[in-house]
């Protein structure tokens, strides 16, 4: 079972950076047995020579990659680092600079105790117990899986020793980053623990190491720290079934009506669509409903707000958690309209197009015939492109928004003008976009093969309905009132403070 | 009057995250008077179980979103939070492990109190003012729109209270980020106030939060600190306003040339290129006129400074102005040339396209004609079309290194090498491909309908003058001498001292 | 030779924001002799009227842009500035509020000098010498080009003054960013100096400032800090070197086997197709190969490890220093793509497609031929354009997470799952979009003309190897095994402690 996850990543954090294989076994590390080699850039003076009184002492438990980044770091940063080891003279390489020991003698010298040792070695801890007595204990371990032990690392080693302060830290932080400096990596540091000044201590430590700490309370918010490395897109986990579910259905929607239904009625074998026909109307399909599931939420929050005249009231939890998903809804809704932007776009390179182009060519010089140009048929089929296009323009412009370093350069108001204001109007776009594709085509028979309407007529109900509903919405006396509840006014408070804002 | 902007934004942040609403009133919140449900993620020991003595006490007045989510967060980084408010005993849901009591005994507590009421309610403070005299005071507020009072939110509380040190904080930090802690939102704190040691706490506060903090000065900064969450892309305008005007005319200009000229001299309807052939005409065009926009000011710069044989005199205010939107220029123009790009591969699908190449096959047939290949012709569009995909790859890559995660990972020399290298070569490889376009049309008579040059003709000024311009820059002589400008030397300084770097 | 690189940069920084210059002599300065114009957001009251006691007195040396940048930000954080000058009376525009006298006079007021001089006039230094005593030195210099002077300036710094602290800081930061705030550039400040109070003591002025620092170590880290600004995308290099390498021989090759081939064997002048046949060959071929790259060393590492049975052994430097690439290698993979992309597209919009079609349909009706539709090759070609689709949309997704701000706000596991579990199928589907290209041609003997393999069969050499190793790796036997080394397991231990983690 792996104890630290940066162990694992050769051949994992492929395009991007990653060497903590290579790096935890290389250059920056001598052994402590025959330490020669010193890096440049190291470059800290050998102990004994001059040693500086204000240069704190800090106590590494554990020889592994990340002891060995964190010694590293911490002796570039200005600390003296002593190793505590089970063997401290067959303990592997070490950065140079640090000292090391047994552990009883190594806590014995330090105030700050860092366990980098897996959680089922803990067992030795209990021997160094008298020596770990007032000490800060820093426990930086992750499980291989959630769920794995009944309480957390750190509140098991508190349990352990209870005469230290143990402060939760540094799990989020990888050997690597700690090693080449935090600038490309994570930096963020989640702590927690019971004694504020345990805390404070571990948060001057991870300040100087130039991390980016976030106080998390109290030891028992332990379990939810450790488990952050392992969590998995766990915010993307409803969008993606959302979208499989939906691409699921049209893709059998759509073979049944096209692929089945020509080679039952009219026995021919078109098959072939599936890869790039058929792909290319689940697509926007999929996009588009996807794109309006983003704003219905919204839509929904405000109707419930004016029916019940306050937002002092939860919304249901299936709301809430739909709210929640609205960037990632989104998100996805754009990957689907990219695609379809680039199935639509090869559509002309396609040999069954260009076969068809030349045979329609072909016909009509053998049966002599001459299409009459229709400008109505330009219009509509350029609208329905232009239309189209501004609207992919629109979506790729809130996609980029919404990277993390191009939204917290916005202001809220600007955020909120391209999310909203522009979110709606791309939606709109989109929604024209595929009324023009429909045309006239809404009130033909031959359309509803099977008495089943095609899949673009289906996709415009969600989308038709958030727009109805949003007009709906910004008539200035709904507005007005919704203006107002939103402020914090309730239509029959609890004691009598009805037409008062609640706060202050 | 919204006192509070993130109080509005159910149905606005929308793709984004955004849930304050329903957050606020949801499961971190019990009611003071009933509280009873403790989220686990909380776990706070209740208060008086062992209150650890080195807990700071702080005072919150205002029970609205923000002063719950701030106090929710107060208390999860290991403060003691105790609120002020109008009605103790009915003042809605609080986090729990808060205390709340009356503004005069809240204010008595703590040493710091945070002001999360709106502006219009101040005028309690006034009862409260013996117990605020020497405390720090946090205003936190917002107007709803700039410009509503005469002085800042800030001084108005300070003026109310002369014997408070109040400091503008917090304000464009919403309660959502403050409750999900500010990984993904936005992190930047704003202070400003007058007393140092004031401000000093108010820091260690916000850094203790998470959230990191720069100083703007002194409290009259508060106006322009209390403006930034409601300003409106300010610096987008003036590009803005160049890209409509410049689409505008070009857009009326080839609607002249090219459908009225059409329909009064050949009485033909050709309305229907408006959509996408004159649309494919504005795009580029405006495209490439607002990137040589983004290089010209930079040359002007150099001519002025050449000129004046100095860098210690201003530049005048419009070209100041100028050169500060030249990002935004830029990314705009990016995204004129993304719809010329997406228009232009749509050429091929269009119904009006298909019918011509239908058409001409066919009449090729009937007339017996054979068309002979023309190696030219084939060299040129080709080289035409490879010169505008290479100028667009590094359009985007342009606009890739602009994004602020990107540009700030670079160094100074790297982000000048992209953005000006790269950045000449784009406007060389665009210009280039705006000339292979025109071809050999330049001297053809018919080109010039009604007298006027097509757009293409037009858009090339610009960016031939920029590029002129910037290759009499770069020869050795200039550049040599711009060199030394730049580095403080000066013509003929001041007080005799022409020759010598003004610095030191 | 320039001391600061941002006094040069008008008409470089072009389409980001940059300023300095026009800034550097604008509005916010006012002439020390003739001080009027005060800026309203500098707001900083006069001295002398209300001298708070606790703001510390800061002293600068040199008057340049960076000097006054640095002087005007300190002031609007509330510490007080002197300037130290050889000519204090006239010493050009200075931020109102600060003083200016002469060094020895400066020097002597303030516990902390910051040196805003070039390396080329620290001479004076000598003379300063004792009023510097004890004194913190900060050293903010740059030098124009890497390897100037045998050692850093901070280095030579502190052998002039060597009663003094120098401590390195602030190099990477420009005057600009200093002027408007850090939120949108650069905040990122490396530290480094040989005494620990001295750097606390910068470590809190930069944090007051609103930078995050970074400790490099003791002061002979101060040559590597110094050439940060100077560095020009060095983990580029050898990606970049790689592809110029492979675009060169590729397009040579197809040069021959196309276009010459054509013209000797087939007499016929197909050189247009240079232009944009040619090119997207090489680009696709490009991108495949060097995507496979990326994944190679991970393999290859892998695979070293299980031989050696060990994770504790350094890899090959060849192998260390291609690991550290592989972003770099992905994202210009990623970019040849993007061009294959385009060009694709583009197709049916050339002169020359467009006459090949119409000479097609011609020749069918003058040989009244009639082409059958081949289900067959519309099944292959379709599955062909949607698997490189579909590759395409997982390459750009790689792209975008591992732009900085995304990638830092995935937990470690979902980093890991984008970008090896995603990669790996983007490099899976990549190669059967190749495969199906090729289709059953791989055995037709007229593909090998002059006995050569035609491109993309070349391409495909690396990444099979690649995908069939990695297909090896996840073999449960071997990913076992794999799992437990890089847990720290040995197969043979230094002192037999073979079987046991070498942690703890």
């Amino acid at each position: 079972m792996p104890y630290m996850v940066w162990g694992q990543n050769v051949g994992y954090k492929t395009t991007a950076v990653s060497q903590s294989v290579s790096q935890g076994n290389g250059e920056p590390h001598t052994h402590c047995a025959m330490s020669t080699e010193v890096k440049p850039d190291m470059s800290l003076r050998p102990l004994g020579l001059e040693p500086p009184p204000e240069r704190e002492l800090l106590c590494i438990f554990g020889t592994g990659d990340l002891g060995r980044s964190l010694g590293q770091r911490l002796l570039q940063t200005g600390y003296r680092v002593v190793y505590g080891s089970r063997r401290p003279h067959s303990c592997g390489p070490l950065p140079p600079g640090a000292q090391v020991m047994s552990h009883t003698e190594a806590a014995q010298l330090a105030a700050v105790v860092i366990v980098c040792v897996h959680r089922e070695h803990y067992d030795f801890m209990e021997e160094v117990a008298p020596q770990l007595k007032g000490k800060v204990l820093v426990d930086v371990s992750n499980n291989s899986k959630k769920g794995l032990y009944p309480e957390s690392n750190a509140e098991f080693l508190q349990s352990l020793i209870p005469a230290a302060s143990v402060v939760k830290a540094f799990n989020t932080v990888s050997a690597w980053s700690l090693q080449n400096g935090p600038s490309d990596a994570h930096r963020q540091v989640f702590l927690c623990g019971d004694k504020a000044e345990a805390k404070q201590k571990v948060r001057e430590l991870a300040t100087r190491l130039g991390l980016s700490v976030l106080d998390r309370g109290s030891l028992s918010a332990a379990r939810e720290v450790e488990d952050f490395p392992l969590q998995l897109f766990p915010e993307w986990r409803l969008p993606l079934c959302i979208a499989t579910g939906l691409t699921g259905f049209f893709f059998f929607y759509l073979l049944i009506r096209d692929i089945i239904y020509s080679y039952v009625e009219q026995d021919k074998d078109i098959s072939f669509r599936i890869m790039v026909s058929l792909a290319n109307k689940v697509f926007p399909i999929v996009s588009l409903i996807m794109l309006s599931l983003c704003y219905l939420p919204g839509v929904m929050a405000a109707i419930l707000q004016l029916y019940r005249g306050t937002k002092y009231r939860r919304f249901p939890d299936w709301l809430d958690h739909w709210m929640l998903c609205r960037k990632q809804l989104g998100l996805l809704a754009l990957g689907f309209a990219f695609l379809h932007v680039l199935y639509t776009l090869l559509i002309p390179i396609r040999y069954y197009v260009r076969y068809k182009i030349t045979e329609y060519t072909v016909l009509q010089i053998r049966e002599n015939k001459t299409e009459v140009f229709d400008t109505t048929v330009a219009w509509y089929t350029d609208s329905y492109f232009s239309v189209g296009i501004l609207g992919f323009a629109l979506y790729v412009l809130l996609g980029i928004t919404s990277l993390p370093s191009v939204s917290n350069a916005l202001s809220w108001r600007e955020f909120s003008f391209v999310q909203s204001k522009l979110g709606h109007l791309t939606l709109l776009l989109c929604t024209l976009h595929t009324y023009l594709y429909g045309w006239n085509r809404f009130l033909d028979p031959s359309t509803y093969k099977w008495w089943t309407p095609p899949g673009y007529m289906l996709c415009l109900v969600v989308p038709s309905v958030v727009l109805v509903l949003k007009l709906l919405m910004v008539l200035p006396c709904v507005d007005r009132c919704l203006g107002r509840i939103r402020q914090g006014w309730e239509r029959t408070g609890p004691e009598g403070e009805g037409t008062k804002p609640l706060m202050a």
